[in-house]
């Protein structure tokens, strides 16, 4: 494989998508595919993980940074901007092997052809710095104008986020935005080298908020000018002075010159690649998709601080509020675990660390334990909103319930913390809060379980699943399965007390009745209502749902008034009917297989998937993944493509009426992972061994993958359904 | 004051609404206030009593008979209606002491004036006849035709329900219908006796269902012509021949003719007026209000079975699908104790021999006991649909919760026998089923009793209480209530057990456990949540009721985008703040007014009356009362003559979108009462006697009226906040 996708032409329909697709980033920070002249009515971004403001009761959504990379070429005094100036030839190129974004234009003028091409990266081995190298050719002796400086007119959704806009010219130029809410500094200096023969500089501070540098010059004929820019990003979540260490790096890292930047970073993704590649010998189409999703996840990965995780649209903007959802744990983790578990323990101690907003959220609702945020951000505050959705028959915003019902998020966060362990042998996560986090979690659970004066088994009422279409139902399935495992999770802490850290271990004690607690957990594990198969064999997805309409989703789709209104919500056209969401029963026998015989899993894949409208990119891969273990591969493979093309493909949802909703889909991505390495190489981990039942699509010939496992590093290859699993 | 209404000329925008105000009824059928040359497009209605009918998959709704009363004249040619032929004068008048409909209409012609004069009523001596007097009267030689005959073309709601029409002539004319679902057949028969002089009678049986006699003859000057018209109506739940009994009764009640059947009538409203005429001296409006109120309860009151309930509309229509709602037990009832208890008697029989249909509900929906019918009808089949209003912006049917969720309809039925016994002292009730009722809905709410596992109350969740707007909350104060105090006679049943005839005491100790169930019961009642005031004295109405905006009702119809949009459901525009649609936590304390001290019941009134749309007829009495309670008389007074005087007003709400649902207010009719006699007279019982803390209205100089108590019957005069009471 080429490791390259390439898209010639330019079609401004598709700056949204490609915005995405061609995206760059280091888990610092991610840039939007978007080309040098573009501003924020393009949606460029400089996306920053784990730094968010709000502005008055908008949503609290993570900053963008001023871009350091805005330049544009003015050329016989004519603006040669391709969405103005159409462009003779013009292609871009991301070559996902070393994350670098290129373009190459091509402009016919009166007087001549004039040629620009560009290649950037934001470095992976200083995720501070951004480099670009540009190229100017004529064919004629052109009156050259090379506009490039700092954008701080910055896309936002709910912004604007900087209050205040300063400029700072020197050996570089820079630009400071200080944030609305906590006035967070973000600093952005740029410097530069070049060999354009210019009489002068002109440092420009425009009003709207840009601050350029003008190189004039009249070019030879068939001459290469080169401009190498530095960019340097620092905010004041990493250091005191942001400006300081921004104009320093942005000079130092020009001494360094691109080329060993240029190196510094391919190596840093060869290593990267050492871990995550995955070879596929027969189908380069999945292949590629499936690289490619590995590329974005590598992108994303918080790799430069110890307890930070991962947005639900990665670092592709603003989109979903930058905030972390049940996908990193539920969708990404393994393929962290598998590649990198040095990230995969940053994203879960992001989760202990949060511990403390999650119990602030269950006491706002009166619960005991810890209730996580739907939408994290940081400290665990909770970004979602009690009204999610607009009415588009009203335009009034309408009553949603992902924030206050949709208790299986703190489940995840102890399957996050299980796996963790599992996958690693690290127990030290525990004595760093994992096990406050575990108990505190299932004292959530206890505290909700709910049972009938008559008697009979626990329950818990009044829940969302992972099928969103239905809200405020009783015992889903998917739910009390969970809410099960967290008890058993908390029992198994509390009886691995000696192992911890003695002074945690001390902590726990003094905080905890551990006895009582325990007694507790094991009566609500034991007792906890676990819907099961009906006379044909089917598990309710929740109390009730067989009594619903059984119809197809086209039919339900047929009932739209208004092809953006909300499928869910108590009136929604999905909400009385058996048409779910997303996978959901699915979901839990995908994580917990042994739970019912094949046989089960199979009736139940064949019930639900015709009923599942897959309106979240979360669901395919679940289906995938349950598919291979009912030995259909052939009704996996399909899935397993949506999934990894998520980003490839147009066609997803980008807006809802005038808000960009739009981005990429580590979830998807990640399930993608899930599902070749889970589902068809058939990995599984037991007696801590890595085990494989394989079971490859028909042209898959062979397949070869590294994976971390208990702080080793395996090679896998695959091949007529064998595993060789080696130690290296 | 002198019992008559009257209304002067005509308009066609006053149909429906004078069709409600001028009913006649006699408790086995209403007739609307209409016109004798009306036919169904003019709300024309013959209204049965407890017969029903449903035709596909609307809604069913009870019968209309075909209407005897139907007639017109043609005076040289020209048809007189007054919807095509202005009167040049016009009233009718309605004599509410007795029941009669007056019409009086004088037609100027191209050649002189003719007068039409009618009365009619229904029979209070034999609730199968009504008869009609009509008078002629011309100032000229006019060419008479008078159409008089039988109208079989019903109007319907969601009709038609007559799948046959059989017409017959013999000595009278009849019209049988044959309803879809049942068969029922329906049948009217109409003989006359009059002084026309015609030369012959010409039958015409049209096509549009009607069967009309063509009485033709030219009249002398000024004199007057009279016919007399003999209605009787049998239906196959009367008896195994309607025709025959139709036919033979029309023409024997003919026999006795018009005046004596008048006597006989009146004679029977005197009686029903000794007991509860109601005299207040010094404020007529307030007098002619109550007993108008009066009257429609006594015209729609069952007489002549011993197991028939009150529909919430009355005979007034198919509205509200003719079915019984809580309104009898917890509005109607006392009115019906103190003035007739033989029919407070059939109400709560109707009740406790529908009690199957009330296990069947409780079962369909997998709960034990007994689960009362929202809207009940025959067997106390549940005629409330689970989709009851139409979204205005899509037209589509709203999923709504009043059949499944608004438990506290069982809790009224065990209040009404309880209040039934306790005013009667009749024991007999409870050993015709009474006391199988009561246990079966103490089961019923034992069944949904829920305890956290870890530990506190019972609760019940997921319920709607009397104000609709807000669904599916949990712990409803006044469903709490109601449940707690149904545990209670519960446990009283089982302790006076030995008081029940022998017989069905033993059936009982075969069909349960009765220690067991006390026990039960009384765990249940002594641990079930009662919200209690907050800091402020203030009761929560739900769970989470506070935390609800805080708004005012013109705020929140300021939101309103369409005047017909429901303001509940899970979006309406009072779901999610504190307004109410009517009387909650005041319902409650109206009932259970020891509950709290006085201080405690003001506060609420206080707080929760400002916050209350009144959008049901069933709130402003309630306020009333505890107003009463509160010693705020000056506050209850508005609220007493609003809700006495909702049959009287225009400007309820009498049409949603294209469906009629205007109709006659007997909730708001009891409520009244109720307020007149346990508000301002004071009216209590204690000790087996009737006590009295009167506290009258400032112009209410005397108060005079009966009641009946224990089998006994007294006398009641209030002057100067002093009470005598006497038995006479």
């Amino acid at each position: 494989m080429n490791w390259e996708l390439t898209e010639n032409g330019f079609n401004s329909e598709k700056i949204a998508h490609l915005g995405n697709k061609f995206l760059t980033g280091n888990g610092y920070m991610g840039i939007r595919g978007t080309l040098d002249e573009f501003d924020s009515r393009d949606l460029v971004a400089v996306n920053l993980a784990g730094i968010y403001d709000q502005v008055g009761n908008s949503w609290r959504e993570p900053l963008n940074a001023p871009n350091g990379f805005y330049s544009y070429l003015i050329v016989d005094g004519n603006v040669l901007k391709v969405q103005d100036n159409a462009p003779k030839e013009h292609f871009i190129k991301l070559d996902y092997r070393h994350g670098i974004f290129k373009r190459h234009t091509e402009w016919t003028t009166k007087r001549g052809n004039i040629v620009l091409e560009s290649e950037r990266f934001v470095s992976m081995d200083d995720v501070h710095i951004g480099v670009e190298k540009y190229k100017i050719t004529a064919d004629f002796h052109a009156d050259i104008n090379f506009l490039t400086g700092i954008d701080g007119d910055v896309w936002d959704i709910n912004g604007p986020h900087y209050d205040e806009i300063i400029m700072d010219e020197d050996d570089c130029i820079s630009i400071v935005g200080i944030s609305h809410e906590k006035k967070y500094h973000v600093a952005v200096s740029v410097s530069e080298d070049e060999n354009f023969p210019c009489e002068k500089k002109i440092i420009l501070k425009k009003e709207d908020k840009k601050i350029i540098k003008s190189l004039n010059f009249v070019s030879d004929i068939n001459k290469c000018y080169e401009i190498h820019r530095f960019m340097a990003i620092y905010t004041s979540k990493d250091c005191e002075n942001p400006l300081d260490n921004a104009k320093e790096t942005a000079i130092n890292i020009r001494n360094k010159g691109y080329y060993e930047l240029h190196d510094e970073h391919c190596k840093c993704w060869e290593s990267i690649w050492s871990n995550s590649e995955v070879e596929i010998e027969g189908d380069d189409d999945a292949m590629e998709a499936l690289n490619y999703s590995c590329y974005h996840l590598n992108s994303i990965s918080p790799r430069h601080t110890d307890s930070l995780s991962i947005a639900a649209r990665g670092l592709s903007g603003q989109t979903y509020k930058g905030a972390v959802f049940w996908d990193t744990e539920m969708f990404i983790l393994d393929f962290l675990l598998m590649t990198n578990p040095k990230v995969a323990r940053n994203v879960m101690k992001y989760r202990i660390d949060t511990l403390d907003g999650a119990k602030e959220k269950a006491k706002s609702y009166g619960y005991d334990g810890a209730f996580y945020a739907w939408e994290s951000q940081e400290g665990g505050y909770d970004a979602c909103s009690d009204y999610n959705v607009t009415d588009v028959f009203t335009k009034r915003p309408m009553r949603t319930y992902f924030k206050d019902k949709q208790i299986h998020i703190s489940a995840a966060i102890v399957y996050g913390i299980g796996r963790y362990i599992d996958l690693t042998g690290d127990m030290t996560i525990l004595s760093e809060g994992g096990a406050e986090t575990i108990i505190e979690c299932a004292k959530f659970y206890y505290d909700l379980l709910l049972k009938k004066v008559s008697g009979g088994y626990y329950e818990l009422h009044d829940v969302i699943g992972p099928d969103e279409y239905h809200e405020r139902v009783n015992n889903n399935g998917y739910t009390n399965r969970m809410a099960k495992y967290t008890f058993e999770q908390a029992v198994k802490v509390i009886d691995s007390i000696d192992e911890l850290n003695e002074q945690y271990a001390i902590k726990l004690c003094k905080e905890y009745n551990l006895k009582q607690l325990k007694e507790k957990f094991e009566m609500a594990e034991r007792n906890i209502y676990i819907p099961q198969p009906n006379e044909n064999g089917i598990i309710p997805q929740f109390d009730g749902y067989f009594d619903l309409e059984d119809v197809s989703v086209n039919t339900v789709r047929s009932r739209l008034l208004d092809s953006k209104e909300y499928w869910g919500g108590a009136n929604g056209v999905a909400a009385h009917t058996q048409v779910i969401k997303q996978a959901d029963v699915v979901t839990w026998l995908t994580m917990f297989p042994d739970d019912v015989s094949d046989e089960i899993k199979l009736k139940n894949w064949q019930y639900y998937e015709p009923r599942t409208e897959h309106g979240s990119s979360l669901s395919a891969c679940m289906y995938a993944l349950l598919a291979c273990k009912c030995g259909m591969k052939e009704k996996a493979y399909p899935l397993f493509m949506k999934s990894a093309s998520a980003d490839l493909n147009e066609g997803g949802k980008e807006w809802a009426g005038l808000v960009y909703i739009g981005g990429t889909h580590p979830a998807a991505e990640g399930g993608a992972y899930m599902v070749a390495i889970k589902g068809f190489a058939g990995i599984y981990f037991e007696d801590g061994k890595i085990k494989a039942k394989p079971d490859l699509p028909k042209a898959w010939k062979k397949m070869r993958f590294h994976i971390c496992y208990r702080n080793k590093k395996y090679k896998i290859e695959i091949e007529d359904n064998n595993a060789n699993i080696v130690e290296i």
